[in-house]
């Protein structure tokens, strides 16, 4: 940032007096002067003090290499390759329209990890990813103790989720004998996965790795998903995207408060249920307010899959984290990773743990806000306050600031509050670049230390490194016209 | 109203002139004039084709007697019996405990019906009030055709729902073999019925009365309200008010929007239906956006009735229409209707229905307006004005002009986006006629000839008459300090 108060024109100026051989200055001297300042406050504070009208404005240069931006910019492909890429986006028609275990759906063998964010290794993961590893291991039968685990996993293969067309929330652990919601694309034909919710409190996703974990785990694998994949196959597919717009009139954002469409959900499936005699799976699905969120994870996972591969867009089509870095995907950059350290959130607290308890940013649930919920759609859930801080306001705004770095607005999914707008959906990393603007993620805080689970829900924003970088590898992939 | 153009004070002065010998008017006529106006647009019209600055107000001077006001005003038990009546309205805890046979908890016998709003005879009903009763009778076998129906009505005992503690939506027919709600105060004691909701269409209390009416109710009575029944009875009681205020959360007002409030009722129940077996009851529950408002009808009216024979209050407890009447019920003055004719609700209507199909305002559901929640929340559900009609802001500004009438602001019943106010309850007689302001009131439309259905859904107020009949009674009763 430049600092204006290195060099203080108008102080120099006031000491020269205002005698009429400073005309030339077009009367800059002979005028009272009104000032406008950028940047840090000290110039607007000394004119300020000498009782000068100052208005201070928000303005930063961007970040990044300036060639950077103005080659991307300049790359006659941007315009259509962004339009079609958020177009693919917005048409997707996501269908829950099957329930089966990993190793069917994904082909992965007894073993093998699928974690969130983007890849990495055991050694350096976060307590609350290894926890869940641990977990899945002691699940999977491949260890007897979180010790043994430990051994296990240090040369277990691992891989990123978003390589396999899934995406998990928090750690994202996705072993071969848990059970995936199948969702795909009526419109585009993809297909995209994501595990089952287990609830609140001890569950995998946030570390926790204790017995009742495990045993839950077994529980969803023999009996949830089972009776799920029945009631699906007997109803039909469930057009999620339906359900997605109606809970955003009911005050869910769709990624920390799921409240709606998780009862939308259940509303949908639940003669079903009854018909298999499934009452044990019908209460735990309707006992988690959160059981929605794998389902809108998978919808934004298969919206954003569309929209890949178009060259020359600058459409951000995925945002994960890992627990340790926050990496972001391209449109126009193939399946290359952008990442850097992940924050923390800033948000509320569960009874008596605080931010020294907090881990790193963690989880692919950031697929919501990669298609236009999530953070994104803030304002169409007030209540939301109560439960990561903040006011009423700041969701409103939250909302609002984010149309600053999207390409369109949803044509389904609408806030009411500010008179049924489309949400601000599909990030431009060249729109974030420029106005430095980053992208707002709702999200739950894990525990740091393995096996502690959740501690809170708060607000968060992926390092800006990662757009630089991306715009960087924009520019050297960019057709300019002679 | 004074009609201000009868006089015209400022055209009779401006033709005066403005010399020295005026001065005595505290020189108005030699200084430039700015006016404000209220009532009539006339001379506020006059003036500013005269360029003369003008300010209209909307003033309004209060309805009916003003020495009945001052009277009410003056009575010196006021400011008590309407804290105390508002406090026991407030305090209600209305829990769902059972589901019975309306003969069995109200004991009505065969031949007998209740009705909306306030007491009616045959020859003054409806054309929905009508049909509904026509309906009823052939549900109860009491008929073969329509006609014999309406033979057997004419002669037949029809009563309130109000006198017996019950209210039905719409029509609100309630015959002895229809199911209902049982809602218990756990605060006060005190109990309240409903029937069960229909869903949409065409159904018995919009006044349709063919074969697939009577059909549904009879399944209604032999398989929905014995599952119901079951379930409740199983699970135990279902505390309503914990349901209304997350679905204030959840974009519903809880009268013409039930869609947040119906999914978190079934995924209380629906376990407890599965193990029933009852899948048919919960595919029905589930299926029908609306089936809560008779829970919330119910829960507002044993809240109401907490609140009744408070000597000296003035809060509204019952506000009830029967198609033909609108009537209102008011703490100090017992059991007494104040009734003035039923208006016609402006709103949007279905399909190629208009205004000349809808019949005068019906319905017991303005319990939930009396209570605060309906039209005096619909700043919780803006989503609501896509079928109401009217702008987002009109449904901000009518849930924030009803706290001109009410005493009391719900501690349990919060508006988010109005930063968790809790909405405006308990409407005031006096503060009705002083301000001028109506209660506003939420509600479907039944068309007007018997067998219709509904045609649509919005707006509509009670006729003013009915609060300066009210504050007349209130008057001829108040104790007055010496």
């Amino acid at each position: 940032m430049h600092s204006p108060s290195s060099r203080d024109p108008v102080r120099g100026s006031a000491t020269d007096g205002g005698g009429p051989g400073n005309t030339g200055l077009g009367g800059l001297l002979t005028r009272d002067i009104g000032v406008v300042t950028a940047g840090t406050s000290v110039l607007a504070d000394a004119l300020a003090e000498q009782a000068v009208p100052v208005e201070t404005v928000d303005w930063r240069p961007p970040a990044g290499s300036p060639d950077d931006l103005a080659v991307v910019m300049g790359d006659r492909r941007r315009t259509a390759a962004d339009a079609e890429a958020v177009r693919r986006m917005l048409n997707a028609r996501p269908h829950l329209v099957d329930v089966r275990p990993a190793r069917e759906v994904l082909g992965i063998e007894r073993g093998t990890f699928l974690h969130a964010g983007p890849p990495l290794a055991w050694d350096r993961a976060s307590g609350p990813m290894r926890g869940a590893l641990i977990g899945a291991a002691l699940f999977e039968g491949l260890a007897g103790t979180p010790e043994e685990a430990e051994r296990v996993l240090r040369t277990a293969p691992l891989d990123s989720c978003h390589h396999h067309r899934t995406v998990g929330p928090m750690a994202g652990v996705v072993s071969p004998s848990m059970w995936m919601f199948v969702v795909e694309d009526a419109e585009g034909g993809g297909t995209a996965f994501c595990s089952l919710n287990e609830g609140l409190g001890k569950v995998l996703r946030y570390g926790a790795y204790g017995p009742e974990v495990i045993e839950r785990l077994r529980w969803m694998a023999g009996t949830l998903g089972p009776a799920l994949r029945d009631a699906v196959r007997a109803r039909g597919p469930v057009d999620l995207r339906a359900i997605m717009a109606q809970a955003l009139h009911m005050g869910d954002e769709l990624h920390n408060r799921n409240r709606a469409a998780t009862s939308l959900f259940v509303r949908e499936l639940a003669g079903d249920l009854a018909d298999a005699g499934a009452a044990d799976a019908l209460r735990f699905t309707s006992g988690n307010d959160h059981f929605f969120l794998n389902l809108a994870m998978a919808a934004g996972k298969v919206s954003a899959d569309a929209a890949r591969d178009v060259p020359g867009s600058s459409l951000v089509v995925a945002m994960a984290r890992n627990g340790t870095e926050f990496g972001i995907q391209v449109s126009g950059t193939g399946d290359r990773w952008f990442t850097g350290p992940a924050g923390v959130p800033d948000g509320l607290y569960l009874g008596a743990y605080g931010p020294a308890d907090a881990n790193p940013d963690i989880g692919d649930s950031t697929i919501t806000e990669t298609t236009g919920v999530g953070g994104f759609a803030m304002a169409a859930a007030p209540a939301i306050v109560r439960f990561i801080g903040g006011e009423v306001p700041d969701a409103l705004a939250a909302t609002q600031r984010m149309y600053e770095i999207t390409l369109a607005e949803h044509p389904a999914f609408q806030v009411p509050i500010l008179d049924f707008r489309g949400t601000p959906v599909g990030i431009d990393v060249t729109k974030v670049v420029r106005t430095g603007i980053l992208p707002v993620v709702n999200t739950g805080i894990a525990g740091r230390v393995a096996g502690t689970g959740q501690v809170g829900a708060g607000l968060v924003s992926p390092p800006a490194e990662v757009f630089t970088q991306a715009l960087h590898a924009l520019a050297e992939g960019a057709t300019i016209t002679p």
